[in-house]
C-alpha cells in the first residue's frame, strides 16, 4: 500500500442539501491533516472525462451555506462498464489520486464499492441522500433538511386546507423508502401516510377520512411516498370516486425538495463524517462509508450500508395513528 | 341611511396569506371607533345560511401571523341568484348588520357590489388575492407573500438544476395574470417568463435556451403562469421534443403557493387598508374596495376594479430579457 | 395504586419550541388511550392556584406548528416549598388528576421528582428545553429548533460580516452547557466557539484570529455561550484592547432564540416522547423521564436524567478545529 | 463629453440585502447594452488604491440570492478630501472608467455628488439602504428585506413573550429615521414603536401598557429604534422603575437585521433599478439616483435624494394605535 498522498472527491447521483457541507469538510480536515485534495465534477463522468481540479480552502470558502452541490452531480452510465472504470481508474493514476471520497446514495457507494474492489482502490463513502435509505447511519446528509422543507410546504398547505375545507393528497420523494413520508406525516400534524412499507386499504383510508370529516375535522391532509403506479393522484382519484362530496387536491412537492440552505443537522452530519474520512484514511481504512450512530462516528463496510431493504421503524405509525384521531 | 352600529365581515374566495390580518385590523379598528363586529363564516355562504359570530379583540388575538383565514372561505353558488342574495339580506337584517366588509379578489368584489346595488347597503371591500389582479391598488393582500413563497421554491430548485445541469419548467399561480410569473422570474433569475399577457413563440424559446445552455451557462428556469392549455408541462415536451439533448424537468408549484404566514409588507397593507375600510364607513362610503396607490390610501368603485385587464408593466419584460443574458 | 383515569399535563421553566407538539401528543395519545386529559396553565403555579381546564383534541387542534406553549410557563418559588407542594396536591384532588405529565428542564422535573416522591404520586417528565443538558435522551424538545435559529440568525450576520471583513462574537443560550455553542458553531463555519465545559485562552484566540485574517479570510465569527462574567461583550473587549486594528462587534442573540415555530425532528420528538408518556402510564411506570436514545424510547429516572453535567462529545472540538483553519 | 465604454461599479457604506442583485443587474445589463464592467472592491476605499477588476456575467452568477455584496464595502475616512479624491479620479483614468454606479445610501450618495461635481464625471446612484431614508424613492434597496427579518425575529420573541406574560422592549435599526421601528410594530402587531420622529412620554407608555396587561393582554411588545441615548435599555429601565412587578426584558437584534437573502421585493427593485442606471448611462444623465416611485423608474438629482428628513407617513400611528387597543 502507497502512503496517500492525494485525495479526490466527487458527488454522486441525486443531489442532497449538505453536500456542499460534506465538500468543504473533507477539503479542510484533508488540508489540515496534510493531504492534496483534487475536485472531481460531474461524479464518476468527471472521473471518466478528467474534470479535475485542485482544491485550496478557497474553492469551499462560504459554500456551507449552500444547497446543491459546487462538484455538480450526475448519474454515469459508463461508469458500471469495465472500460468506464478503467477510464476512471487512469484519471486517477494520472491526476495521482491516491484514495476517492464519494458523497452519494445507494448507487453512487455500489459504484465506489465496485471500483475499489476491483483496482484495490481506497474508496470512502459518505452518505449523501436526502432518502434517508442508506444501512449504518442514523440519518443521511440531506434527510433532515428535506424533512423541513416538506414540512414548511404542508404547513402551507394546510392553512389553506383548512380555509377551504379540503383534502390533500400530498407526494413526497423517497424512492421505495417511506422515511420522508411517514415522518413528515407526522411532524405536519398529518391524518395519514401512505408508504411503500405497508399496504394501504383505500376503502379503510376513505372511511377513516370520511370520520375525520364528519367529526368537523377543517382539514385532512394525506402524505403519500412518490410511486410509480400509486402516487398522490391515484388515492385521490380512488377518493373522490368513493366521496364525490369531498374537496380533494393533490400536490406534488417535487424537485423543490431537493435544494436549499442545509438544516443545522445535516451541516453537523456533514462536517463530523467529512473528518471521519479523512480520519478513516489516515487509519488505512477504505471501502467503507463514514456514518454516524448513536452519536459515535461508525465505519460501515459497502456491502452492508447498501442492503435495499432499511425500514422505519414501525413504531412511527402506532405514534402517527394515536395523534390524527 | 340608517346610522351604522354593527359591521359584518367575511373572506371570499380563494384564500390569500394576510386575510387573517386584515380581519384583525377591521375588527380591532371597529371596536376601536365603537362600532360591533361580527365575523361570518364561510363567505356569502356563511351569510345566507347565517353562521355569524359576535367578535371581541379576544377573537382576533395573535392571527396576524397566521395565513389561511380563520373565518374560512368558500366560493358560493347560490349567492349570484336572487334567492341566495335575498337570505343573505336576511341574515343581514336578523343580525342587526349595518355594513360589510368583504375580502376578497374579483369574484368576490362583483359579488359584493351587485348586493350592496340590490339592498342599497353599505359594502366595503379589501382587496385579497394572491394574483394582484385588481386595478386600483398597487398592490393586493397576498401577492407579496406568494411572490417570495415562489421565490424561495425556485431558489430551492436552482439548487438542484445548477447541480444537474437541467432546465426547468416552473408552473405558478396567477389565474389570467401574470404579476406572479413575471415578477417572480426577474426575483428569481430565472431564463424567461412565459405569461399570459405576451405570446410565446416555442421556437424562439428553445433557440434561446439552447444558446444559454451551449454558452455554459449551469442550468435554466422558465417560469409559466399557470394556464389550463399550455401551462409548463405542454412547454416542457415542446422543447423535449425539439432538443432531446436537454435534461428537462416540470414543477408545478400548486397549492402550496396559498398558505405561509404573511409578508411584512402584506401584513401592513392588511393592517392600513383594515383600518382604511373602518375610515371609510365612518364617512359614509359605500361601495367601494380600499386601496393604496402612492403609499395614498385610496377609494376605488367596484366597478373600477373588477375590470378584467389589470396588467403589469411592459417595462419588466425588458427588464428579464436584459438580466437573462 | 389506584387506577388512573385523569392526566394532568402542565409546561415549566423556560420555554422551547416544540412544547405545543408534546402538549399535542399527550392530549391527543391521552384520549385515544381513554384517558381524560386537564391542562394546567403556568406550571406549578397554576397546580397551586388551580388554574385547569378540562382539554379535547380541539384544545391542541393547530399548536403543532406554534412556538411557546399554549399552557404558559413560569418559574415557581412556592413550588419547592412544603405548603406549596401541599396546595398543589390538593389541587390534585380536587381536580381528580391521577397522574402528571410535566414537560421542562433540569429544574422542572426536579421539581417533578421531589413532588412524586412526597405524595407518592405517578409523575412522567418529557425533555423540554433548548439547552440539550438532560441526560438519557439524545435531545431534548426544543434543541434543534434553536440551532437552526442560531444557524439562520448567524448565516446572516456572515453576509454582512463577510461584507465589512469584521470580526464578530455573538453570544448564544445553554445556561451551563455548550452544545448550543460548540455544535452552532460547526453548523454556521464559524471560526472558533467558546464553552463553559472548555477554559478559553484569550491570547490564544487573538492569535488564531490574527493568523486568519492575515491569511485573507473575509471575516471571522465566534460564537459564545452565555455566561454572567464572561460572555461575547468580555471577549470581544480583551480582543479589542489586543488588536486595535480589528473591527470588533459583538451581537447576543437573546430571547429570539426561544420562539419559533419548532423544527421536523423536534416535533417529531415531541410527537414520539408524548405517545411514550401516556405508554408509561398505562405500564405504570412513574417518576421516569421519557427520552429517546439510539431511535428507541427509553424511561430514565428522574433522579438520573437531572444529574447537571451533561456534555458535548469532545470530538466536535476537533471538527471545529480541522475545519476552520 | 467622451463616449461611456467602461462603467466602474462600487458598493459604499453599510450594506443591504439586495446589493448583490443590484450589481448583477447593473453587470448584466451593461454587458446586454455592450459596455465594460468593471467591478471596484470596498466602495470609495476601493477607488482610491485601484482595487479593481473587470467582471463578465461569470462574476454575478447566482448571486442574486445572496445577502451582503460581493465587492465588499467601506466607509472610506480619505474619500472626502481633495487628496482622496484626486486618487480616486486617478484610478478611473488608469482603468479608463467612463462612469460610475454607486450603490449606497446617504453618505454614499452624497459623496458620488461630490465626486461627479468636482472631476464633471457621470455618476449615478443606486438606493442602497436598509433604513429607506432617502428621497425620491418609495422604497431602498434592502429595506424590504429588513422589515422582513425583523418580523420574523419578533414573531419568535412573541412566542416566548406570550408564554412567559412578559414585556419586551425590542430594539431596531433606522439611523435617525423611524420606518423600520414603525412599520415592523404595525406588521408584529406590536402594542407601541418608539420613533425618532415622535417625542415618547414615557409616563403615557407605562400607563398604555399597564392597562393592556390588566385587561389580561398575554403579553406587550414595544418596538425601539436605536438611539445613543434613549434606546431600548433606556425605556426598559424607566418601566422597570415604575412598574416594578412588570416582567420586563430587552432583546437588540443588532447586525443580522443586515444579512440574508433579500425579499423578491428588494431583487426586483435592485433589478429594474440596475437596468434603469444604464438606461440611464445611455441617455446621457448624470449625478442621479435611480428611483422606483408608484411603478415608475424616477430619475432623482443626488441633491434632492439625500435630504436628510424623509419621514414616514404620519397615518402609520393611527393604525399603530387603532390595532394596539
Amino acid at each position: 500500500m502507497t502512503k496517500i498522498k492525494t485525495i479526490g472527491i466527487l458527488t454522486s447521483g441525486g443531489d442532497a442539501p449538505g453536500m456542499n457541507a460534506a465538500i468543504r469538510a473533507v477539503t479542510r480536515a484533508g488540508i489540515y491533516n496534510g493531504f492534496r485534495i483534487k475536485g472531481i465534477y460531474r461524479g464518476y463522468e468527471g472521473l471518466i472525462h478528467d474534470e479535475v481540479q485542485e482544491f485550496t480552502t478557497e474553492n469551499v470558502s462560504g459554500i456551507v451555506t449552500r444547497g446543491g452541490t459546487i462538484l455538480k452531480t450526475a448519474r454515469s452510465k459508463e461508469f458500471p462498464t469495465p472500460e468506464g472504470m478503467q477510464k476512471a481508474y487512469e484519471t486517477c493514476v494520472k491526476e495521482e489520486i491516491d484514495a476517492l471520497v464519494v458523497i452519494g446514495g445507494n448507487g453512487s457507494l455500489t459504484g465506489a464499492r465496485n471500483f475499489g474492489m476491483e483496482f484495490d482502490f481506497p474508496v470512502i463513502g459518505l452518505p449523501g441522500t436526502i432518502d434517508n435509505d442508506l444501512y449504518g447511519t442514523d440519518s443521511t446528509i440531506g434527510y433532515d433538511t428535506t424533512m423541513n422543507t416538506i414540512m414548511e410546504c404542508v404547513d402551507r398547505i394546510r392553512d389553506t386546507a383548512n380555509s377551504h375545507e379540503r383534502i390533500f393528497f400530498v407526494e413526497v420523494m423517497g424512492r421505495d423508502a417511506g422515511f420522508l413520508a411517514q415522518n413528515s406525516a407526522i411532524a405536519c400534524g398529518a391524518e395519514a401516510a401512505i408508504v411503500p412499507e405497508e399496504s394501504t386499504d383505500v376503502d379503510q383510508l376513505a372511511q377513516f377520512m370520511s370520520r375525520g370529516i364528519r367529526k368537523s375535522k377543517k382539514s385532512c391532509i394525506v402524505i403519500v411516498s412518490e410511486s410509480p403506479k400509486c402516487g398522490a393522484l391515484y388515492y385521490a382519484d380512488r377518493v373522490k370516486k368513493e366521496f364525490p362530496e369531498f374537496d380533494v387536491r393533490v400536490s406534488i412537492l417535487g424537485h423543490l425538495q431537493r435544494g436549499g440552505t442545509p438544516s443545522a443537522r445535516d451541516r453537523i452530519l456533514a462536517a463530523t463524517t467529512g473528518v471521519g474520512a479523512i480520519e478513516a484514511i489516515k487509519q488505512g481504512q477504505r471501502n467503507v462509508m463514514v456514518g454516524i450512530r448513536n452519536n459515535e462516528v461508525v465505519y460501515v463496510p459497502f456491502s452492508e450500508c447498501i442492503r435495499t431493504d432499511k425500514r422505519f421503524d414501525k413504531r412511527l405509525i402506532k405514534v402517527l395513528d394515536e395523534l390524527s384521531i
